[in-house]
């Protein structure tokens, strides 16, 4: 049996080394992974996103707990550099959370970031599908820097959390600098702290302040440490599941892993940089060389 | 004359309207961008990067005060989402820092951050090329993020300052993770806070620990808002440039500026949403869809 055969039947191991693979992008990941997609579709699929330190693995670990008392299966893919969970994909020393180091039903996954064409968010995708062969019920994908990707997690996500951290007009002004368009729902953690209720203030007024639609984001206030706030959280992310599209999301994933996999064969097969070194030798600057390129394989309209 | 001939002139307002064209991918921006690539290379490209609230755009100001000082000219892109500078591109009110408003030989740019593919990274590049072509000597690319991005500035300056704050295990797990092997030069600013000298020491110890490397990155203390330390910061770039291969860098900008504009047109003319959902129905999953598509294309070796 395949690789893929063996991770849609929910063995871990060939999972886990399917997950290398087409991170590696090495041997016949394609292949795996075509089988892969065709058993997708099922899982919700959770974004976290908010910057380093405003406790996403923690709130991250309260959902598992949450979950994994309902019985539903969690996959959890870490894109962040700064988690704890993925710093062992840097530092070569996996880290799982302890908590959850003998339960079955929760993988964890630390995504590196290498910084290769097509490498991350793409690779976070195909993370994120074989989660959902698996038959995981809920995937969450942990990342930093919402807004700052060229396709960042709320396009992709089917509910995406943006986790603010009380106090300061810092954390407003970054809220208002493109944030307050992505978020499905807002979490004020560290709740406890001076600040808190202000900051959620803040933060309904300008929600109410924006642009009127369907779904009006919560802000849920949690203090993920002690498990505080996170059943009211898990309500709204269930609530918000009535309103989001999910098959266009799906699709959204499906479009983006597609653009991932051919940007990964062009650079690699047909527009190396060694060809494209040479292309800009006779034609001076890369938007030329593009044009024309895309013209000779009569890929231009 | 032609908005890109106007701006290799020099003059402000044509730039400023090339940079809004490019930014939009509208009109004959292709054909203006041409020529302006053809005036590049000369200028030396500066990254700026660290998590919001280190001083980024504090110590951009600091530095851009110095190198005026030294009768250079300055080009600044800022794509910080929670930056002062680029806050105006998303909100509408175009901000420009005070001090260098009434300078002409200061030239302040905020590229908005809509995560539309190919957009945020290619557009700065657009932007520092626009720069460039119009004789800036320093371009200063002001980002949060490093190591997110699927190619990220540390791969595109010249030189790639990454600033951190005092104190806190966190900071330090969040540099291990990723960003020592970027930096050319770190900075901890607001030096004048509790623990500076403890996470300079630190930084230190774990670059000695890494990988040998020919230029070790310098650590420099700075208050950027007290303007303190910029000098020894502005030594550190400018020894740096002895060692850096920015004929490599200028290259890596060009390849990637012709893999964002590849991409755009591929996405808005021949693989476009609308055509990857026709192909999805009868193929059944992305990998197919794109591996046949690039078979039919002649594109797959």
């Amino acid at each position: 049996m395949s690789l893929a055969d063996r991770a849609i039947a929910g063995e871990v191991r060939a999972a886990a080394r399917l997950m290398r693979i087409a991170d590696d992008r090495t041997g016949d990941y394609i292949q795996e992974m075509v089988k892969i997609w065709a058993h997708t579709g099922h899982a919700r699929i959770i974004g976290i996103t908010g910057a380093p330190g405003s406790g996403k693995s923690t709130l991250t670990d309260a959902l598992i707990t949450h979950y994994r008392s309902l019985g539903k299966s969690v996959g959890v893919a870490a894109v962040d550099p700064s988690s704890p969970f993925s710093g062992g994909a840097i530092l070569g020393d996996r880290i799982r959370m302890a908590t959850h180091a003998n339960d079955e039903g929760v993988f964890i996954r630390s995504v590196a970031t290498r910084g290769h064409l097509g490498g991350l968010s793409v690779s976070a995708m195909d993370i994120a599908a074989i989660f959902d062969a698996m038959g995981k019920d809920i995937i969450i994908i942990e990342t930093v820097g919402v807004g700052q990707d060229e396709v960042d997690i709320s396009s992709l996500a089917d509910t995406c959390i943006v986790v603010v951290m009380p106090g300061a007009g810092d954390d407003i002004q970054a809220i208002k600098a493109g944030i307050l368009e992505v978020a499905d729902i807002f979490v004020v953690n560290k709740a406890d702290r001076d600040g808190a209720d202000r900051t959620a203030r803040d933060l309904k007024t300008m929600l109410e302040l924006g642009a009127k639609r369907v779904w009006m984001p919560p802000v849920v206030k949690t203090i993920a440490l002690k498990k505080s706030g996170i059943e009211e959280l898990a309500e709204g992310i269930a609530l918000h599941s009535n309103y989001s599209d999910n098959e266009d999301k799906h699709f959204a994933r499906l479009y983006h892993a597609a653009l991932g996999l051919l940007k990964d064969r062009l650079v690699n097969s047909c527009f190396t940089p060694d060809r494209f070194r040479e292309l800009l030798k006779t034609q001076g600057d890369p938007y030329s060389v593009t044009i024309k390129w895309l013209k000779n394989h009569g890929l231009e309209a």
